[in-house]
């Protein structure tokens, strides 16, 4: 399974029901935490999602709304015990900050914490492991600002049943095909693993584009994604407010998922001054009809 | 109206329906918060207390469960516009923690934060307005800690009815007699105040022992105290546990609200461990019949 869910979609000031930004990956046994608002460890018990299992942690900027219950959730971990190592990528200032917290409290976190910076004149991979790629971009915002894409590749080529049948290979070999084998006939005869297979088919990719001012230098990284997550702070109404605080609206993260022919739109990181969500939906749609608002508790599969 | 309330209650890690550290005394139309955890600004919002109220902060030690809260509190305040200072009581090293979270998000806030270090040589009154002094002492935890004592004076002297009558002494002038003023008779002779009115009566005292092993040089900062906040973070059964990690148990909150003759006891702190309550009453009635246990959202009176 590939999916992320929502723990928080809130934009600065937390409302009584939504919360600051935090998203979970979940990719099969893997989880990988994106933003880190205050109180998401409380999310991440409300929603049962098990913090031992996060592996990865991503933090777009430095902003608080998007960083201020990390050093809550580490603190944690480490009094729950963890021993597995956890790596966080984040813009650099971020490690003194946490160094300073940790130090203050006399704690020795009792696993191995890796710091990645973010620096906007190394973009890129940030790692690849096993059938999972992330790499980040930067967008543009108020301070140093990153999203993030998760690339989910597909390593196993596609059987074709009627020539695997032309060449009498056991179905018990198909993995194996799979895999990229050639099969060796009784006759001796080698049939190439090409003559009976596709290429694997192509991978999913989620792109979170944390916070941006329109901006249409986002575009390359989100051709063709599955689902792109894009900040939707203001109501087109307020489109100058968006701009002069170097955030979006739903119209604009739905003129460049259309744009960038995503497949999916979530939008997200709303204003507390709105208390009714539909709105949003009702601005976006009729400019890319795939949208769907982030929905704190919700889970969207990324296919 | 003199009353603290709780906004949350629990030790280290959040559970499901407790919140760690923060409280906020009322006094008269003037509030002050003891110590801030993590989503301390949610549940000032859940339980419908003004931000805008709060003028003084004081944080108690550098546990994370005890201020992760305070950076977002501040930064929601500046966001919503706050103009009225803000002063906040806390370890040093808080200032450089808070100083550098801003400078990362190239916030300036909106209002002035001054910044007053507690230190462990220079103990006493914070401050004196109106009617109200409070102080700090310095608790045993396993890194610098302070109890706060929150003293609300009564200044009106008690006027004695029957006395004021015999001297003809109208009830109109009754207001400038709660203030020390002679009275002059038609006469020309002068009654003086102290032979119609009784001192005032005696203010009323809150302290709030933030985290502390058990520990008997805390007797004089409470003795006679009409309400005390101590720690109960762990059942008597594991009293081993409470002293290694300088904390206490319910049991040994009672006896020392008992020995210092306290009027009533609050205790809270709760380890994560332990979902039923009750249990800490049980344990501490016995030994200090006026206990109670903290909750969030509840309003003591301090009377």
């Amino acid at each position: 399974m590939f999916a992320v869910t929502i723990l928080g979609n809130n934009s600065a000031i937390p409302t009584p029901d939504r919360h600051p930004t935090a998203q979970v990956i979940s990719y099969n046994d893997q989880l990988m935490l994106v933003d880190c608002g205050e109180g998401t460890q409380m999310q991440l018990t409300k929603y049962k999602v098990r913090r031992s299992k996060i592996r990865h942690i991503f933090i777009s900027h430095l902003h608080g709304d998007h960083y201020f219950g990390l050093i809550g959730l580490i603190n944690s971990m480490s009094l729950l015990g963890r021993t597995e190592p956890l790596s966080l990528y984040a813009p650099p200032e971020l490690e003194e900050i946490l160094r300073l917290q940790l130090q203050c409290a006399a704690t020795t976190l009792k696993f191995n914490l890796s710091f990645h910076a973010l620096l906007p004149d190394k973009t890129g991979v940030l790692f690849r492991e096993k059938d999972m790629e992330v790499s980040y971009f930067p967008t543009k915002h108020r301070i140093p600002c990153y999203g993030f894409s998760f690339s989910a590749q597909r390593r196993k080529r596609r059987v074709i049943p009627e020539q695997a049948r032309a060449y009498d290979i056991p179905a018990a070999y198909y993995s194996q095909l799979q895999n990229g084998a050639d099969y060796e006939q009784k006759s001796g005869q080698l049939v190439k693993n090409d003559w009976v297979t596709l290429p694997p088919a192509p991978g999913k990719r989620y792109v979170y584009c944390a916070d941006s001012i329109y901006d249409e230098d986002l575009l390359p990284h989100l051709e063709g994604a599955d689902l792109v997550y894009h900040e939707a702070t203001y109501l087109h109404a307020l489109v100058q407010r968006a701009q002069d605080r170097f955030h979006s609206t739903a119209v604009q993260a739905a003129t460049l998922a259309q744009k960038a022919a995503a497949k999916r739109l979530l939008i997200g990181h709303f204003s507390s001054k709105y208390t009714e969500l539909q709105p949003f939906l009702d601005e976006s749609i009729p400019v890319f009809p795939n949208t769907e608002l982030a929905l704190e508790g919700t889970t969207y599969l990324i296919q």
